[in-house]
């Protein structure tokens, strides 16, 4: 692949301009995403005409662009994580309408939690979770989860990496993190009363994939004084559904 | 951007690998996936090793490659498909708890119905829809409505070329199309009986954005000699449901 004078790749131009949308700016003029990409003002004008051409990028009628609906499909179709969605969707709703409160699905993902699908109720409390978005693990109901059932290099690399304080009572102490996780590898669960925001308790359990490995978590968000123990049972039936919906879905 | 010896772009090289991955065929070699995106041996390697390192692919321990969940991220945290599956969905649970079929999500990208959601009924019939899938806007419900409300030229476009025979219903001949969507439009819904699969009739009516304009159509999949009535006014208050939704989310 031709390198630019600058030294990167095609690919690592096309990762930089996609990364410049998000779900508070999914309209940009060519200029900005070249700025906000760091792109000279050619390359950005040659590269986006390239993506739009292909479908990955869309033009409306005042030359502002978005991300295509062909990138949307082309992510999609073939893909692991819609695979595990759809067999997670349908125990999803009955937790939602069971617990009456977000219920989320994440997966690991670059030393983050990665949220696959959440399922609001209108009635339900504050949540910061975006599908698409992404939680710090030792912060989050899932991400405790997630790092719980992750190899020891990858515990490890988080645990020597600094904690970050994002609420008063996320854990950012090293011992008390492994002692946490190995808490959670036990009892097969965790409950993170105000560990990513003061007013909420996460729930979460892990979801296991056809071979027993775990792959994903599934959690609700409860008020930061609400009873846990229905939301514990409902997530660990579902995560035990999904198990079975991935095993006969191969 | 840098061509290659045949010509093409280095973004035309992506788009060929991505198109690679159907919801058939997840996990592929790197020769597979050169020969089937028509790329010489080198070249294959050189650029699914770039993806592999953008995070837009993945390689598992027996070298095997899939789609990213990186690519998944980025090609959804910023996409307009998200925005409207995200006001569309609490609106099609519903229609899925009163009908108890399969209940989907199309928008119209370059002359077919792409389906952004699919719910389905365990209790449900066949149904051919995929998430990320396609169908042929003259043969399916969702299609006729998108058809129906889409601009003369498209409509014009669509008419001009042959309408193929996908089961013994379907429409094929243009003045007969021509009538239907006329019918659509003065209707506000469309009933398909038997135009995708013989055994099923497909029930579809369009989604409007919070400025009017017709952006989805919202449709159920009844078994082929059922009432459609309930179907019809489910769809019709979901929708009215999705554009206040979208109004208020701008």
């Amino acid at each position: 692949m031709a390198n630019s004078p600058s030294g990167d790749s095609a690919t690592d131009r096309i990762v930089r301009i996609l990364e410049t949308f998000t779900s508070d700016r999914t309209v940009q003029t060519v200029a900005q995403i070249g700025r906000r990409a760091g792109l000279p003002s050619a390359t950005a004008y040659r590269q986006v005409g390239a993506l739009v051409e292909a479908g990955l990028l869309e033009r409306d009628e005042e030359q502002r662009v978005r991300l295509g609906m062909r990138l949307w499909e082309l992510a999609l179709r073939g893909s692991d994580a819609l695979r595990l969605r759809q067999a997670a969707l349908p125990s999803m709703e009955r937790v939602q309408a069971e617990i009456r409160e977000h219920t989320q699905l994440a997966v690991l993902e670059q030393d983050e939690a990665l949220f696959l699908e959440r399922l609001s109720h209108p009635q339900a409390g504050a949540n910061i979770t975006r599908i698409a978005g992404r939680l710090p693990l030792h912060a989050s109901s899932s991400g405790l989860v997630l790092l719980a059932f992750s190899p020891r290099e990858r515990q490890d690399h988080v645990l020597a990496a600094p904690l970050a304080r994002v609420a008063p009572d996320t854990i950012t102490d090293a011992a008390t993190l492994r002692r946490t996780l190995a808490e959670v590898r036990r009892s097969g669960f965790v409950v993170a009363a105000g560990s990513i925001e003061a007013v909420s308790t996460g729930v979460a359990v892990p979801v296991r994939g056809a071979d027993g490995e775990v792959i994903a978590a599934l959690s609700v968000v409860l008020p930061r004084e609400a009873p846990t123990d229905a939301a514990i049972a409902a997530l660990l039936r579902a995560a035990r559904e999904i198990r079975a919906r991935l095993a006969t879905s191969r």
